[in-house]
């Protein structure tokens, strides 16, 4: 099917690839309209104003400082990879001012840069630094070479009118041209594949292409290469295989087909998202301007304004991005990338204005059309909160490899957000956090996933690259709020393994206000052991904020020990446990990240229920878990066996089960209260829960309740093997019938 | 001196005593003249109307649940404590709004309450609960009742003339005067010293005797008890001398004679001055309404002005104020009592326009004639923004028991401030950090004074109380960025020996815009070893903002472990030292706060200088120490022997030097570049210092340099025994004379 419709797309380029061919520039991002518009109305614009003078400022300020078109030597960090860097910005934004403002001095500023990489160009071989898998010219890697295109084919684009004749025949003819086969056919093993670098690739070469009006890039950049002789075991930087996705296709309608599912979702997860849309969304605006009929944004059922909706929706109070797999905690939905992509997707992609509110908090717009329609939107007035909301998102190209599951709930102060990721790996970035999940409120990260050990960019810590703490710790098992069987870390560590399964999404419910629940299994993780958790998201007016119930249901071959983690911030506040503190303080492994891993106290109670208080951010929070007198409480701290200081000293709570062959953690998380550092006025600073408790559990059903200070008392019960919607069960609890439809019971409090 | 005038007000007031028999209520805080003025214009006064409204909310919701006045019980945190602070603020809003709104309901919620205390009043003994030095009868020490006094006296003036004169007369016969005798004549342990709980209760008896018009409650609040039986070893519950201060005397005028330094500084610190201004400025301002003849803020050179100013100024960037001594962080001039200390200090102390951006911020005025003023100058625009200072402000009554140094530079961005304790201890809540120092950028803190081990009312943590750890971490001198000798802190950790001494300043010159600095010394803090310690505060355009440059000057009779911590805050981005990782971690000793310190890593460099850069807050910061190859750099953190988890886990940097008789510590702090999250940009992130050297000691002179990687170099000599500012010095430093006048001489890089 898909191959009949992508024939049938190019059936159609071919019956009329050259009617563009009289058109004017500029035509790629910006288009003649769009200038005329601009022009007409920026001065009426605030937003678009204040991101012109923004570009300006900068591109005056640079070339006054002159042309600076180093030979290339340096790797990521260094002085000419940032300064070619600076170059196709200062390029690109150049070009539009010449557009916006008609001034002469940015064309001959953009004609005189390209003009000497024209020089340089032919005189390049591959870039000294050996240490991609694909090599560039200018850069290091291939991917900041078409970085370098995608920006510079815009540039180009603005200033092609006002070159001779004959300085676009030398720019394309020694640069242009030559560049886009670097990309492509000199490097099939970059651009031959299904990958967000091979997407950036596709990009350049067709951007480039319709600025030129070179068919045969155009084509090179939806199709792929017609053949590559990439070898089925050839991996990329990350360990990631070089073939693995899209059955043999490529370009740039493969990535569209593979690289999202459904619900434009981005297997790598969010942060990686948001750097793979730059090229997606602006490739597809230069093919909406320049092909409308191919309806790029209509493609796959609208699967780019998904993209761009699904990525805002995996944002935090403050648009932080949820930091799954390999992200750097404090990105956001402000950056280059989200400007570019809500504009677009704004403009292109039905008028949602919802976006408007988040491009009012960008307080940037793109100097094009799409920035010229959300900055006359919100000078109208027309924006309107953006509704985040709970969803699953299916994973893999079918999306159904797994989902990624989102609840949320309450409102202002009281908002909290649970995400649970029961998706697949995540490919060479992916973390083995089968079934973790972290928890946000109004303010931010309440229990934590630890994100990448990276500073991108700083220098000192690694050239700015993956620490080896990324491997060792952040993406090990017990970094996250899952379970660790046995102190290794979901199939053991190998991503390669990984990449093979997907969890299995059993029950995802956020219809029921009183209770949203999302529940998945997993059995691959850990071979003869399946794990099924489920995490409830419960509002109830007896308590000031939502709840969230969790029951984590371990069945395994043989005895296991059992530990499940919660990585909170912050200070303790109060235990029921009676522990023993550690002194001296010892690694707690070899391996699977225990060795980042102290133990700072260990403990039992034999209440029936382990609770633990915490204070942060002048706010108080509880976990109560169901334990029982054999069950170890341990508080440990990242940082061991960290020489550089690489890792930050965050504190856990994990609840061990021992020498179990079955076992169900059933645990409440509480946000309450809060602190006053100027009245020291301290607000419900106690947990309201006395009890929670495992009712019942057998293969077919699980049942928990869990009961407040006043003894009420709340029940859930799960129906563990038929999630069927109407499906009827009965079951038999401390001699009470119950009787219910569908996958799960929930018996609040009276 | 003191006893004249002290003398002549005495006469003034029995020549005077009865001329405002007449006057109607109220009279105490608000006026008759001030309800006026407020009811003809506080619908045109955002700020009091916002004010009143608030006051309302809140009268109004506890009006509907009624009146209850239980039998005490409890301690602090417990319910009948809770409810009799409420009650009292409760009555004191009541009255305002009875006087404001002219709202009856007010006028008989605060009757029917008074009676209901009335009632029970006589009937009570002291408190039963036996933990104060001073028990009170409502609550478990006279502090609490003192404070209900204050704020019910209030509310009694605003009825006063409401209520029926068999109603006025049960309330002072069964209540009023037994409860300002309790607080006097039946407690002078705690009535009868200075000290800021008798500062309560003096406001307390003579707020109580204006409204009532009792001569003898105002005399002896003015001036104390005439006898009383304390003995010279009694101590408070903070472990503080009964009988220190004031040569005899008490009263409040002796509090304002003996509790301020001339310049307004109050010995034990922000903290405990903002708690302590509440009752020194509601009393003021009554006296100024009912005796102003007194010229009550004219007192001492306008000490209670000066007091507020200074208060002001021990804040940084967020209006917090400088945690030394015992001090919960976060505390800020938000506080109710700055709100009252600022309005009453702009109407009555001069209408400074700056206090009036401290009175926005704040956002809430008082309700009576003061607040009126500054809603009125807002409303006008009058407000100019604070300005804080560099100061040097002198300790103890006379001036002269040393001094705290403040020193300010930068703007914005750059804005970077050094509070240096060359003071005397700071009594019972006083720390063991003679010529310690903190740094403030505008973020808020760099490099932190720990503040108190204590979370204020926060039950779970020993009831809100100190915490164990205040005495054994927090008091100790490690735990400030001052030297250590021989792992034992300042006065061996004795109170009472700290007590006995102060350092002694040395130089203060903050009038160089290039270099501000201060300078003090330490001869008792560990006897047979001399500490000068000075600090300067560089502004140099080739650097993006101020340095620090600290220069600590040991000398003793015997070889010492010297040991100076700089405690930051974040991660370690990188460090120019060889060193080995602890592993295990074990506590670093058994007193003196060591036992709560681990060591993390221990170092060495041949480098000449030490460099630690760090990463906090999304900004760099490095310091550089010279060191010679055998000293050692420790990076240790606290948590250890802390089985509570009452500690917070901070790092700190440790230089060590060891077997010393002599040592000059030289050390240059940077707060440098910064890192953009969204950008993933970042920006000067490494230290621009090559070396610092120390050139030349003597007892005489030190003269030390530090130069930057571009080969610039600064230099400062001090003269070390001879601060004069006409004196003349000449030193050969490195074959080159150098001549100059005055205490130090400076040479910055051309
Ligand atoms: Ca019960
Ligand atoms: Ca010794
Ligand atoms: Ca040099
Ligand atoms: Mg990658
Ligand atoms: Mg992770
Ligand atoms: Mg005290
Ligand atoms: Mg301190």
């Amino acid at each position: 099917m898909q191959n009949v419709k992508t024939y049938i797309l190019l059936f159609m380029f071919i019956a009329i690839g050259n009617w563009a061919h009289s058109q004017s520039h500029p035509k790629l991002i910006l288009t003649q309209k769009g200038v005329k518009e601009i022009r007409a109305q920026i001065d009426q614009l605030p937003l678009m104003q204040s991101s012109l003078d923004k570009a300006r400022a900068f591109v005056d300020q640079e070339m006054a400082k002159g042309i600076d078109v180093p030979v290339p030597k340096d790797m990521a960090g260094g002085y000419t990879h940032n300064r070619h860097k600076k170059n196709y910005m200062l390029m690109q934004k150049a070009g539009v001012l010449f557009q916006i403002t008609q001034e002469e001095k940015y064309a001959l500023f953009v004609r005189d840069m390209l003009l000497e990489y024209a020089k340089m160009y032919p005189t390049l071989d591959v870039h000294p630094v050996k240490r991609s898998y694909a090599p560039g010219k200018i850069f290091w890697q291939n991917l900041n070479d078409a970085n370098w295109l995608v920006y510079t084919s815009q540039a180009y684009d603005c200033v092609y009118d006002f070159l001779s004749a004959k300085e676009r025949k030398t720019l394309e003819k020694d640069l242009f041209r030559p560049f886009a086969d670097h990309l492509s056919v000199d490097s099939p093993q970059f651009y031959n594949r299904v990958h967000n670098h091979s997407t950036w690739g596709n990009a350049a070469v067709g951007m480039i292409g319709f600025v030129m009006n070179d068919q045969e890039l155009i084509d090179r950049a939806f199709y792929g290469l017609k053949s590559d002789n990439i070898k089925e075991d050839q991996k990329d930087n990350d360990g990631g295989l070089i073939k693995m996705q899209g059955d043999g296709k490529a370009g740039f309608f493969a990535q569209l087909d593979h690289l999202f599912s459904p619900d434009g979702y981005y297997t790598e997860g969010p942060y990686y998202q948001r750097y793979a849309m730059y090229p997606f969304v602006m490739f597809a605006e230069a093919i909406e301007n320049c092909r409308p009929d191919v309806k790029i944004f209509e493609y796959r059922d609208s699967l780019l304004v998904k993209a761009v909706q699904t990525l805002l929706n995996l944002t935090d109070v403050n648009g932080l991005f949820f930091p799954i797999n390999d992200a750097q905690k404090g990105m956001s939905y402000l950056s280059r990338e989200l400007v570019s992509s809500v504009n677009i997707v704004y403009h292109f992609g039905g008028e949602d204005p919802g976006l408007l509110s988040v491009a009012e908090k960008q307080g940037e717009v793109m100097l094009d059309d799409t920035g010229l329609s959300v900055a006359k939107a919100i000078k109208e007035g027309k924006q309107r909160a953006y509704q985040k909301k709970s969803a699953n998102y299916g994973d893999g190209a079918s999306g159904e490899e797994g989902a990624l599951g989102i609840l949320r709930a309450g409102k202002a102060d009281a908002e909290l957000c649970l995400v649970m990721k029961n998706s697949s790996q995540g490919m060479g970035h992916g973390h083995f956090d089968k079934l973790s999940f972290s928890l946000y409120d109004n303010k931010g990260e309440v229990l934590q996933d630890y994100g990448a050990a990276r500073f991108v960019n700083i220098e000192q810590k690694f050239g700015g690259g993956y620490l080896k703490e990324n491997k060792s710790w952040a993406k090990q098992t017990v970094a996250h709020n899952t379970l660790v069987v046995d102190r290794i870390s979901h199939f053991k560590g190998s991503t390669d393994t990984g990449n093979k399964y997907h969890s299995e999404p059993y029950l995802f419910d956020a219809g029921n206000e009183q209770i949203q629940i999302v529940s998945a299994k997993e059995r691959n993780a850990y071979p003869g052991t399946e794990m099924h958790r489920t995490l409830a998201l419960i509002s109830d007016d007896k308590f000031e904020k939502p709840l969230v119930l969790d029951v984590f249901k371990v069945k395994s071959d043989e005895e296991k020990q059992l530990e499940l983690p919660y990585h909170f911030f912050g200070q303790i506040i109060s235990t029921n446990c009676e522990y023993q503190v550690a002194e001296p303080l010892t690694k707690m492994g070899d391996a699977y990240g225990y060795q980042h891993l102290r133990l700072e106290a260990e403990g039992l109670t034999d209440e029936g229920s382990a609770k633990l208080s915490w204070f942060v951010n002048d706010r108080f929070y509880s976990i109560t878990s169901a334990v029982n007198s054999e069950d170890k409480l341990l508080l440990v701290r990242s940082g061991a066996e960290d020489p550089n200081f690489n890792l930050r000293r965050d504190p856990a709570f994990i609840v061990q089960k021992n020498q179990q062959k079955e076992a169900v953690f059933v645990t409440l998380i509480e946000s309450h209260g809060k602190y006053d550092r100027v009245t020291e006025f301290a607000d419900n600073a106690f947990s309201s829960i006395s009890q929670v408790e495992l009712l019942l559990n057998s293969d077919d059903y699980t049942a928990v309740s869990f009961e407040d200070k006043k003894n009420n008392k709340w029940m859930l019960i799960l129906a563990n093997r038929d999630a069927g919607k109407k499906s009827k069960h009965q079951l038999r609890i401390n001699k009470t019938d119950y009787e219910w439809t569908g996958a799960y019971h929930y018996v609040p409090a009276q």
